[in-house]
């Protein structure tokens, strides 16, 4: 058993709390397991990601998440009250507890400096077909977006501003990837994410006489002169190319965001926002 | 001299610009200089500071800047024109030029994988005092903000939005750090920008009659409910703890941004872009 400087976690201290499996070295198929799982097509082939870091893994468990396995280093996670009631509040929803040692845990842990924590959670994506919106639903479509970064930040403007579910389509990367979790702040876990290709979702929307609006810089309509009221759903496309030909002018309408500096001063995570806070204004009428 | 994979720097290609100086050891002190700059107390001593890379470099040229030295390494630079060119462009500034051996360049850069490009660059930054604006500006305080890459988010967002000036009260870092003029993509050099105490700030918003709006969520007033067509000067928090007491409770008005889902999913940059862009709304009368 690894050395800790805190507590350690045993049947006596965590009173329903299943008692932890133990794992020390770093060799054991289950920590190389964990690494595969930082690969997109072992994510989609197992349908499950990770989760790292006390604060990521708090904020899933508080959308409802429940983990499928917790592996933790109390080595690593020091000896807050904090950090060994995570463990105590995951193992009482049932889930598989895994005490690793510093040196297996370090191995398995995608991020430099890890926190101790790292969960196996089921992933959340799927088809538009699947979705399940409201009749004034308010959605986001993200075309070809690159950068984790950005999705993620996409995702908790989207949890804020009340969207219904926010579709990827044609993406480059999947709501799984553990960057695109962590940028998210959890809201990956509540808001409803799908993956298609982008004629499955202009389909999808047609189909449901959802009409679509693309952000982009050619056009005179300004976002504030659209009627955001109803059913519709706001696409933003890649960093550097954005929207492709295709969805501009197959898009039931066009706006741009006026800017007074340089043409692409706005960062795609913000033009979402900007436009989806005018379709929250109007929603709310103010 | 170090071997290039391209063309080589003379004066016979260069026309009318200036033969570079070429230095090859990395242990040459203005290489250990241009290191020191990475120090925010050496940037503020000397004034100065760094744009490394051939996009940043490209965009503060188009924002007026003429950079005291430039500091390029053709082997890494790779022999595309778009890089010959930008060398000439600076060349003709009266800039001086340095040419670097390709290990020189790696000890001098900051970035992971430079390209070849590094610049000095005067810092921007001053008092509120000697800000520049307008009897109905439009103005952004940022306090206590710490990454520098929400700080460069929110140059973008006010270089789109027409903003007048931005103002880091109590900044926990300056506006010349790199990671900030990278994030800010050139607007750190087109977007005027003042750091001061939060009281100078204050101070000097009263004395110019302009009144602040503080971002907090503890208010029933939404940023849409209050008039921003005269001069006002938004302000945001940090990170983590948003606005001092202090602040919001001086402020003339204070407003939050209506949300559905968690009570923090909002990013700082995302907050600052939503209620610039309902100023911005209702000033062209939308």
């Amino acid at each position: 058993m690894s050395r800790t400087r805190g507590r350690t976690f045993g049947p006596e201290r965590l009173g329903r709390v299943p008692e932890p499996t133990l794992i020390t070295s770093p060799a054991n198929p289950r920590v190389k397991a964990l690494g595969t799982l930082r690969r997109r097509r072992v994510r989609e082939e197992q349908g499950r990601t990770l989760v790292e870091g006390l604060e990521e893994l708090e904020l899933s468990l508080d959308s409802g998440v429940v983990p499928r396995e917790l592996y933790f280093c109390p080595e690593l996670m020091g000896a807050t009250a904090r950090a060994s009631g995570l463990v105590d509040r995951v193992g009482r929803l049932g889930t598989e507890l895994v005490q690793l040692s510093r040196a297996a845990f370090e191995k398995a842990a995608y991020r430099e400096g890890p926190d101790g924590f790292l969960a196996v959670v089921d992933t959340v994506e799927r088809r538009c077909a699947d979705l399940d919106v409201p009749d004034d639903a308010l959605l986001l479509v993200c075309q070809g977006v690159e950068k984790p970064g950005n999705l993620g930040a996409m995702l908790r403007t989207a949890d804020a501003a009340g969207v219904d579910a926010v579709v990827a389509a044609d993406p480059v990367t999947d709501w799984g990837n553990p960057n695109t979790v962590r940028a998210s702040k959890g809201t990956v876990f509540s808001v409803q994410v799908a993956s298609d290709t982008t004629q499955a979702v202009q389909a999808w929307l047609a189909g449901r006489g959802i009409p679509l609006v693309a952000a982009t810089p050619d056009t005179d309509t300004e976002h504030t002169d659209v009627d955001w009221t109803g059913a519709v759903a706001v696409a933003v496309g890649a960093e550097k190319t954005g929207l492709t030909p295709e969805v501009i002018s197959a898009a039931d309408r066009r706006v741009r965001i006026p800017m007074v500096g340089r043409a692409d001063s706005l960062n795609v995570a913000t033009s979402a926002a900007i436009i989806l806070y005018e379709a929250v204004r109007q929603r709310r009428g103010r």
